[in-house]
């Protein structure tokens, strides 16, 4: 690995006015440490499996050296190069109660560009601002594109913490080896995410049920309509104060199982975070608001299996004949996203229904199961009374009850508590947001600062 | 439909070098004329088969008004609006033997702004220049962008011609209305166009085989993290001289035939022109390369079935115990991209098989199919030498001869002439090439000026 040269360590700069005001921040290599040939190591990583053919030439090889055959060093994103250039002009901060999701950003931004002669560049902290981005920049046409979506908390206390970042990291870097995007640690990024929430951490709010969003994107960014690999990509974290999800009470969704739109296929992309799986959803999803439904529920193949919820995963709680609740979700195979929550719905859910840690309000006869479920299993479910509960889980509401399916020419009604909570969705956003703020002790919950 | 107002009518404006430099554009809805209450069309058009369930609540008709049930009209784009901003830099125009795809732009672009209450802004033809997005554009994050590939041609006589405008104009606003962007009258955009490439036909090459690449693209601009129709769109124009594709003579390429990654499939959006359907191809071609194949044959089912040919449709021959010929194609569906090139094709071979326009080289016995093919059929065929010849086809190669396909355990041999071309592939590259530069008469041919 070839030493990293950092531009600059923690220099702050406090900028004026209007040249805050004027910025327009742009990636330009000129800027980067020039690392001759750090070809990036993401390019040797394989993503699903090979297929089995003959190779017709010696192509290249990923990783090493077309002449000399040796392995190239790819240089990590450093945190200790991290530019800070605070605001001078910082925004009021309005009260939570004000806030609409993804509306309103805080007062900087942090931006790593990357680019596949030099590597990464040196991580900038600098005021929130437009990207100049050249009309041919290949975002703009063949959508490379993957982002993350992770929360920071304020306990009463005024600590703030991070939920389980490193499996955001896991499924960042995941996703940018999906895009041949460049690899980086995920500590490393961790690092400098604190510090922007940390510099910004006055926006996290505090109410109940409030949070601060983090968004941490990467994009090609190079000018060129050829289709490939990008030469140049930017890395960059935005953050936006949410309010209460429920600020008005838990209140159920209709969802709609459509037949005519897939979200994902075996083969495809779903597994993965990537802007791509989210465009073509839009219109479904108008569809199913024209009809008074709130969200899609995805089937898939001809079985109509149930796989995804809107943008969430999907537990479905159904017992058994002698009793047992069983917590079902659709197994991640490389159609569902491998969602940070419903890993840890999973986690909780495992460790009661094997003694480990009891909770409160889940039942002692109790199992958990990645399996497949169908639409039909899910009418007959409803119909004979088995059918206890479904929910989606995702970073912005934690756990979102249904109470009811329009499935085909009927709706299936689908129980849910009188408080617009399931028996087992109450029980895990309890868990979760515990966790989340640090009210129960995790080793899920990372300090900020 | 509500009258339209204009901002002004061919203001031609030019810049100061300085503020042509300093450009950076952004759409601002200040700039855009207010047309009270004019939401598009555009949401009143269905796109794919509704789903057969029951409403549980009076959802909103999209193209009514909520309250009078009133049809709410949508403003189209206005050519007679369109304002002009010449460079007063103009770039030094490179030598087409000098020339990479998509890398050297024109002078000028053109763009136009949309809002869901103000409707289309002023087009704009003014100097080429980066993109003003905030970090949180939705086209950065969930990828509503689609984009057409069309070109400029000149002949001997420096007379410019666009092919088939309209086919290309067709499948916009209909990928337009797959992203829920707003629609719009294609032969307004098309004049626009034309506009454009008048402006900067000096950059339009004349050595044979050489062309002007037009690119417009739409892109979601709204500042905003939430999943769902886009409230802010661009439309922009780019422009880009290309060399001759075939600088070095037709050389035959090598496809691997991928049975781990699937590009489309049915309910998704493989039909659309849409950047979320080219993300996802870049590993696949980088693991293909590595092998040392040239582009990926995509195929789909457990039967293997042929798809497409990396950014290209499909096109196989075939000859008939009787000694037809038949040129197939597989059907569009929902899965195959409907290429402008690929219907060119159908229609000049359709036309023949039917005695129509008999054309030199294809023989007597001939027959065109869309109809799917399988992988195990396209070897039995190699083997008992029935197949004649594969070739893809698009708007950057207009025809691709494939003389291998890398499948399974295997590299199945397709026969190509010695200069690199099938018989059928030879007739119709001249075909389509009379046709763009005017040397044979045809309506598919339309003068920029």
């Amino acid at each position: 690995m070839m030493p990293r040269l950092a531009l600059g360590r923690l220099q702050v700069i406090r900028s004026s006015s209007a040249t805050a005001n004027a910025l327009r921040f742009a990636p330009r290599a000129a800027s980067v440490p020039a690392l001759s040939r750090s070809f990036h190591l993401s390019n040797s990583r394989q993503v699903g499996s090979a297929t089995k053919v003959p190779p017709v030439a010696g192509g290249p090889v990923a990783g090493q050296d077309a002449m000399t055959g040796e392995t190239i060093g790819g240089a990590d994103i450093d945190p200790s190069a991290l530019e800070i250039e605070l605001t001078s002009s910082p925004k009021p901060i309005p009260p939570s109660s004000k806030l609409t999701f993804g509306r309103t950003f805080t007062d900087h931004m942090l931006t790593i560009p990357w680019n596949s002669e030099t590597g990464w560049g040196s991580p900038k902290i600098q005021p929130y601002a437009p990207l100049a981005l050249d009309p041919s920049s290949t975002v703009l046409h063949y959508a490379p594109t993957l982002f993350e979506g992770m929360k920071a908390y304020k306990n009463k206390a005024g600590v703030a913490r991070l939920f389980r970042p490193d499996k955001n990291m896991e499924r960042m870097t995941r996703s940018a080896a999906r895009l041949a995007f460049p690899d980086f640690t995920g500590e490393h990024l961790t690092t400098l995410i604190k510090k922007l929430v940390d510099i910004d951490s006055a926006w996290i709010p505090t109410d109940p049920g409030t949070s601060l969003y983090i968004r941490p994107t990467m994009i090609g960014t190079q000018a060129g309509l050829g289709v490939g690999a990008s030469t140049d990509v930017l890395l960059f974290v935005i953050a936006c104060p949410v309010g209460p999800y429920y600020s008005t009470g838990f209140k159920p969704v209709k969802l709609l199982a459509t037949t005519s739109d897939v979200r994902a296929w075996p083969g495809g992309t779903g597994g993965f975070k990537l802007g791509s799986n989210y465009a073509g959803g839009v219109v479904p999803q108008q569809k199913a608001a024209a009809l008074g439904y709130q969200q899609i529920l995805w089937l898939y193949g001809e079985e109509h299996r149930l796989t995804e919820v809107g943008t969430m995963n999907l537990f479905v709680v159904l017992e058994d004949k002698d009793g047992t609740i069983e917590l079902v979700t659709p197994p991640l195979e490389d159609m569902i996203l491998p969602g940070v929550t419903r890993d840890s719905i999973l986690s909780l859910a495992r460790a009661h229904a094997e003694g480990k840690n009891t909770l409160d309000g889940l039942p002692a006869k109790f199992k958990v199961t990645e399996r497949n479920l169908t639409m039909p299993q899910i009418v007959a479910a409803s119909k004979d009374g088995s059918l206890k509960e479904i929910f989606g889980s995702g970073t912005a509401a934690i756990v979102s009850c249904v109470d009811g399916i329009g499935y085909e020419d009927a709706l299936v009604p689908v129980p849910c508590g009188a408080d617009g909570l399931g028996d087992v969705a109450r029980v895990m956003l309890r868990e979760i947001v515990g966790r989340q703020t640090g009210e129960i002790e995790s080793e899920w919950s990372e300090l900020v600062a």
